[in-house]
């Protein structure tokens, strides 16, 4: 997948996904941002659901990955492994998320696992954003990628 | 919140949750069970979306510490202070999962902290389950009960 506009389809096409809206909101080559609704992701308080800001978190990781492998030619199945998610503050207000590669992970050695073994694994870093653009929950999670069957 | 009944309709309200069709699949006084169709929550490799998994675990544990409290007179707000989840394998299947307190954790110091404070820290565990019974994702979360205002 090398386009935003193809990472947007694939979101479009997953029905829990579609529920959440939630969709592209710029890719900059290094940072990967999403957007979603409050209205389709609110829970019994009002507030944002924590589910929904694990799956745009997740998301946003996920299409980051997905985005860099592309530009590199590569079409791999992109999964998520573990991940870890802390909430920080309730948020009432549409969800923005941003995504990239941890500062640990070392983009060369990973390619260069990929294109050897046809795995690799990463570490991404994710945060949803408050409308003021304060962190309201930190994300880390290890993903793999594994050669297309 | 008292009985599986008040907890179903508290996720039928979240339009998340809905979208979802996660709802009560059994409750024994310790372990709340809970499912999902698989169609409502499929990725673009045709199986379950890591966020739903996030987001069914999330809940488990979430309605576990609600109806608990709800069994000692105590109406609480309960929300989501940090999770760790664990993708074992994919899952081409309804999601089932389940959800009981860490077996770490002081009930009675929990629930002695809630009545003298207003709030207390508890830790959970729940994992998602294939229609084999084995566990596909392992999720572990801390949740605050804070006195409803």
């Amino acid at each position: 997948m090398k386009t935003l506009e193809a990472l947007d389809a694939c979101y479009r096409d997953m029905p829990p996904v579609a529920a959440m809206g939630i969709r592209s909101a710029g890719w900059d080559g290094r940072v990967l941002r999403l957007q979603a609704p409050l209205a389709a992701n609110v829970n019994d308080k009002g507030t944002v659901f924590g589910g929904s800001m694990a799956s745009i978190a997740t998301l946003a990781a996920w299409g980051l990955l997905t985005l860099r492998l592309g530009e590199e030619g590569i079409k791999a199945e992109v999964y998520v492994a573990d991940s870890q998610l802390k909430y920080l503050k309730p948020l009432v207000a549409d969800l923005a998320a941003e995504a990239w590669l941890d500062e640990g992970t070392d983009w060369d050695g990973f390619l260069r696992s990929y294109r050897e073994r046809g795995r690799a694994r990463a570490q991404l870093v994710a945060r949803v954003l408050a409308p003021d653009g304060s962190p309201v929950a930190e994300f880390s999670g290890r993903f793999a990628a594994l050669r297309a069957p």
